[in-house]
């Protein structure tokens, strides 16, 4: 309805009797005509949402600013329909909804009185206690370093038309809806009821049971170990974070690592002491080196497609290192980021696979990067013993995982999906990164590229080259992507950068490496600054 | 399928060459005949996943657990078809699978062969690497605390039959699914590609802008204020627990109070102290006296429906406390808990609307209790320099809140729906208070009951009445109820119990109180122990 197609307002006195001159001869006291006419010109219904309760809602608004007062009549149904140009039935339910609701109240032949609702002071001012603290005086010091951290406010910020690399997300272009909604549907009708009240801060009972068969199917002997649902990976690390004690303070990665992880090891005050990678892993003399020369509380490794390098641990690789890791009886947090996404070689178990009927790694699951980041569900695979403590961590923080999330996604893996979608997903991904590849190494001579796989690669330029001046020159000319100095523990790595494909068209990875290219030739010879 | 229809099974010497008799003979070397048949026996496919999958995992595990050796050819498809007993187009998708996951790969004109998949160690165990860890010595302190308070482990657990006072859980068979049906479907047709790919840490933006006016028509001045999603009640108060700083490590509380909310703040380690209840809400004098003699970081309150004791504060009683908290520099968390769950007088306006101005007041808001529990959905209203840092928090733990959650509930509230639903769940929730009421009143009558409404009443035995002896007699008549005791700061509340009414049946409700009371007059007269 259109909101202006209200009858004629009354200027002045009328001749006739009108339904506004009802409104105005009965509540004359209430407001003047003028006020009427401000007051109901601002109704505006939108489209979408039932008319009666934005009534109701108009009419709260006004009781809430105090324009209706508490025992003042309002105005007669019949009233409120002409002048807000709505049905009767509309501003019948809606008085009926706001006397639900206690705004208001009936007298039988009466009509409708606002009730004494008080808002504010007792003197109608809401002054009196309107005391203002000074916030920033109050923060943790958790709270101020999550925001100085947090690259989402800090980091370089894509503007519309540009070409961005920074994205490791999914390409949503290949999300398949319909299976979507069909496991919601199927899931709905097998227990609605189930899946919209309190579920358990394990995770749904279902899921569990899928997810544990998937990681057996992975090579992992399930003996002994359990599995918790978390809001995916991150809150599945930040609650291993808080569960495991400190003994040493220190814990070790590789170098570079997840900035999202490094970020949060630090948010938890922890040492983080990175073992640099080689070509095919992490340095495992490098590694030895630094085992033998100190004591750590665990390490964080993310064996395939690493992120920033998009390194695949070698089979053989991880075997040494898990004994190595045994040998110096330090754990493992393994993160098992988009191991889904192979696009060729043999499959590669994880480490929790290689540990054997060994306790000694904490396997963090996601299936966000390879289906969808919207569904927030990650788990954590590890010894029973610890995730006896991590559910009731988990639960203190957040009871549990959406089920709908969780129920949707059992269904949808059960229905044979993941397998269709991968196959499509893979296809689509793999000749991205070929192309991102080839142009790299046409456009990007000088530097190393590496990357597995994946949905990124990471570039490292020549020592002294500035990968931040480089991205200062390319956002010239609408091009970003990730500095790689994020990813360094040790404030190394201005000579890096990762390029993050899964999100750019064919046509714009082409144009966007080029367009890096360029600016780096430039750089080198000393012309700079993004001028062509 | 049934998967105990396979074809007869090969048992001794062949006369005719049967398809187990060509695999046999292709692949004598593999696996002997008795191993072939056990191997295929235990394929037991399930419904509602397809085949293909069933058979591709089946093999795939016979691959991990290294029956199936890398190198080694599998069975033709034809073969395995007539041992599976399923369509040869399966076995043909399986062995796709399994060379798109690279666990096989294809000789043309030779068949399928099994990729050189190292899992465990080289020399094919596991034990080099099989390392064991004690967790129990490398837990945080938190951790142990999570566990030590965690009541779903250490409560009251409900055997089938039982009847059950324990939950505050809304009643199911209320839920509208076609509602929340349409409101998937509809958001789906929108932007579906947008729910499931990644969100923005504060929220989805029509869910936020639709919870700002909300908020604004329950009187809040939302100037220099701003909202952050969280994953429901426990999360938010989570984030707002770390993001605060400690100046005076002490907190206040009513006392009693939702014990989920004071064992969060034990786990962050904060001294709680508890101010008693009136019978319109906290005593203002004894807040006044504790205010007086020390200082504290902040005060969590329950103004409505406060859990446990149901008593809802007088909205006079709001701007006194509030004046309160101002004069001594106490910011106050208010936990919206239940607001929407009136059943009769007056809308009182929640203490962030009585604060005008200020921003003093940090509002969490949920509609779990009233809607659904099942989706994970609450929000933070505070000032706005404070959510900015909160934004920050929420991202480091968990990302987002569930996208497909947050659209889903946003269109069911845009629908009108949330009207609907309240109207059909306040008449039922009524009636079901108003019948505990006078059950209490007729079978405990020495207790005094509070609740002015929500989902549960209080019940407080008089001084030296131990409601655990109480439990424990009506527990083996199968009753159950919550103790007060784990409400209380202090440790006192003996002679106290909470008694959630909203999943029990009227029938259960009468039966239940009535046993209660028997038990009680029992107790009282010296003979315990729930012996009829």
């Amino acid at each position: 309805m259109d909101a202006g197609d209200h009858p004629p307002r009354n200027h002045g006195r009328n001749k006739i009797p009108s339904p506004w001159f009802f409104f105005c001869r009965e509540d004359c006291a209430m407001i003047a005509m003028g006020a009427i006419q401000t007051m109901y010109h601002d109704f505006k219904p939108i489209a979408g949402r039932p008319l009666y309760i934005q009534v109701k809602e108009y009419i709260r608004q006004q009781i809430v600013k105090g324009t209706f007062q508490g025992g003042q009549k309002l105005p007669s149904t019949r009233e409120l329909s002409l002048l807000l140009n709505v049905s009767r039935n509309s501003v019948i339910s809606a008085y009926e909804s706001l006397t639900d609701d206690g705004y208001a109240y009936t007298v039988q032949g009466q009509g409708s009185f606002v009730s004494a609702t008080v808002v504010h002071g007792q003197d109608g001012s809401a002054e009196d206690a309107g005391w203002r603290l000074d916030w920033s005086q109050r923060l943790s010091r958790e709270a101020r370093l999550a925001e100085e951290l947090d690259i989402m406010k800090h980091g370089v910020r894509a503007e519309r038309g540009t070409i961005s690399f920074t994205s490791i997300a999914p390409d949503e272009s290949l999300f398949d809806l319909e299976n979507v909604k069909r496991a919601f549907l199927a899931r709905m009708a097998v227990e609605g009821h189930v899946l919209l009240n309190y579920g358990y801060a394990k995770g749904y009972k279902p899921l569990l049971d899928y997810l544990r068969q998937y990681m057996e199917q992975k090579g992992v002997d399930l003996d002994g170990k359990d599995l918790l649902i978390t809001n995916g990976f991150t809150e599945g690390f930040d609650l291993v974070l808080s569960a495991l004690g400190r003994k040493h303070g220190a814990v070790l990665c590789e170098n570079p690592t997840h900035h999202t992880a490094l970020k949060n090891m630090r948010l938890h005050g922890l040492e983080v002491c990175g073992v640099p990678m080689g070509a095919d892993g992490i340095d495992l003399a490098a590694l030895e080196a630094s085992l033998k020369q100190r004591a750590y509380d665990w390490a964080y490794l993310i064996p395939s497609y690493h992120n920033p390098t998009g390194i695949v641990t070698s089979p053989e690789k991880r075997h040494v290192l898990m004994k190595l890791m045994a040998a110096y009886q330090v754990p493992v947090i393994e993160d098992g980021f988009n191991e889904e996404l192979r696009y060729s070689g043999s499959h590669v178990a994880p480490l929790i696979a290689a540990a054997g009927s060994g306790n000694g790694v904490i396997y963090l699951g996601s299936f966000s990067k390879v289906l969808f980041p919207g569904l927030r569900v990650g788990w954590v695979l590890a010894d029973k013993d610890l995730i006896y403590y991590l559910e009731s961590v988990k639960r203190a923080r957040s009871i549990h995982t959406s089920t709908l999330d969780q129920s949707i996604l059992y269904q949808y893996l059960l229905g044979g999906n993941l397998e269709k979608y991968l196959r499509r997903a893979r296809t689509e991904y793999k000749r991205k990164y070929e192309l991102t590849l080839a142009c790299c190494k046409q456009y990007l001579p000088d530097a190393a590229v590496s990357g597995d796989g994946g949905l990124h690669l990471f570039v490292t330029f020549p020592e002294g080259f500035s990968t931040r001046e480089l991205l200062m020159a390319c956002k010239a000319q609408g091009v970003i992507f990730t500095l790689g100095e994020m990813f360094f523990t040790d404030g190394t790595g201005q000579n890096t950068l990762r390029l993050g494909f899964s999100r750019v068209s064919d046509e714009n990875i082409r144009k966007g490496i080029e367009i890096i290219g360029n600016a780096a030739t430039r750089l080198r010879n000393g012309r700079g600054n993004g001028q062509c």
